[in-house]
């Protein structure tokens, strides 16, 4: 089995055209530009790429464009989780015909306070009807969107019955108890933990992790990356208060769209701040306040303008 | 444009087969059992239709077997609301064009704590896109599962915009003041409230609604039915004592599975118990202790085995 993909990884936002459609020729510049700076691996297709207001076929077409634009797939770890068994599995066994490194399954989240039965059930039927041994599976954990959580007994259980396939998790819980509980019980037996956000990278590094998957990584991989890439030297704390802070600053605002807005201004391109319904664009006050806080901080995005 | 559906509608469980594929024919069946027994019409693609948990093209054709089979389209009134915008659209556009009496519409239910703005947004992009007179929209709230409320403030800019498309609602917040709220607000207007519980069918007519569309209409539909043609005449609070003490009982299990094992039961036939992941069904000790207490109480399902 190849190296499994470790450091700081994107969710990549999705930018639409004006008529709401995906842009793949927008949405191949910003992926290459990303793996140009800092981040070791995509995940496409998370939260806050707007994925969920995406269908398969929709995530599907943008997936080949990448591929066929020369991301490696290899670098690619789309999410594929749904509410449908069956759209879980024509998503994930699409994504590792194209060779990705893994998909990111979010739970079924419809449905809310769902048995650890059923939702053990969720995740072995969607292996075995995948079959494919090159399958690695990473659960999403992001209980306050989702609303299902994937527990550690849950967890216990996927690794036991499919420890070749059942990878790691992503940790969107916000709660550092539950990363650490999650390392301590799982990270030793090769089970590779990501922080859901750059505030626990170093943390989560120390406690034995392997990177993490962040909003933030859209728009300060390079960053980003030097926590990663120092994590073991006498300046990691500094380096890590850095990224803090301005995670700091963007939380003031929607996230989503505040990332877009960003993409737009340093790229010298608007429409990069188009948003999906139910999500809305910042509004134009907004806008302005947050690029004057970057401004203030000093914040850019090097190289994007160019592309 | 034809009368609007009023009545009692059920939101017509799914029967899956041993490979948890939807079966057809089973489903058809059970369809036409509940329209002879009972209902106005069918919510198919419900909550308790397990819905969520099949794919836009599984929901497309177990809609075209019903047609086919005879099942009159101006019954229908199928769930189309979905994550992805151009899921909702596919899925109504398809449901109009097969002359179905309305859509009942989730908001788009994956990201949380979204503005007025942006469902607003996703309501009247899907409007504008299935652009067809013939559309009748009823809005879905049920914000224990969806955790995305249908706020009066929606309604009143939809209804609006939209005069001759926005129908109804159904209110399955469990909240009667919430419902109470509705029918007060927008009644008047031609705006058809349906409660998601026959437990509050009487007060909702009386307060001007239209109607149920609940989960036991599945098993109950004839008694609850009673409650509706009555709903003027002096028994009509005895009637509805009696409809509520039901649901009462079947409340003490969980409703998607309870359903199944009755019809499962009553109508001889095992297979129909299947549920399809993240959902389980009963335990058999469950089972029994449901059916138990529902044959002490006289319950039964005529004219299912027959079938």
């Amino acid at each position: 089995m190849a190296q499994r993909i470790q450091g700081v990884l994107s969710p990549v936002v999705t930018p639409f055209k004006r008529d709401l459609s995906p842009d793949p020729e927008r949405y191949v510049r910003h992926c290459k530009w990303l793996l140009d700076h800092g981040c070791a691996g995509l995940a496409v297709f998370g939260t806050n790429s707007e994925a969920n207001s995406l269908s398969v076929d929709e995530r599907m077409l943008l997936l080949e464009a990448l591929v066929q634009a020369g991301v490696p797939a290899a670098k690619l770890m789309p999410g594929t989780g749904m509410c449908a068994l069956t759209d879980s599995v024509r998503l994930t066994a699409h994504a590792v015909t194209l060779g990705c490194a893994g998909v990111l399954m979010l739970p079924p989240f419809y449905y809310k306070g769902v048995s650890e039965a059923g939702l053990y059930r969720s995740f072995s039927e969607l292996i075995e009807r995948v079959g494919d041994a090159r399958l690695q599976l990473y659960l999403y954990h992001i209980p306050p969107v989702s609303q299902v959580p994937i527990t550690p007994a849950l967890i216990e259980r996927l690794l036991k019955a499919y420890p070749e396939s059942v990878a790691g998790l992503k940790d969107s819980s916000g709660d550092w108890n539950n990363t650490k509980a999650v390392l301590d019980g799982f990270a030793s037996s090769g089970f590779d933990v990501f922080a859901g956000s750059e505030v626990f990278l170093l943390a989560n590094l120390r406690g034995g992790g392997k990177g993490c998957i962040t909003a933030t990584g859209n728009v300060n991989p390079e960053a980003i990356d030097r926590v990663y890439q120092n994590w073991r030297a006498p300046e990691a704390d500094a380096l890590q208060a850095g990224i803090s802070a301005t995670r700091d600053l963007l939380q003031n605002y929607p996230m989503i769209p505040a990332l877009k807005a960003m993409i737009a201004h340093w790229g010298g391109d608007p429409d990069w701040a188009t948003m999906r319904p139910p999500l809305v664009e910042l509004t134009a006050e907004r806008q302005r306040s947050l690029l004057a806080e970057l401004d203030s901080a000093g914040f850019d995005m090097p190289g994007l303008a160019a592309r």
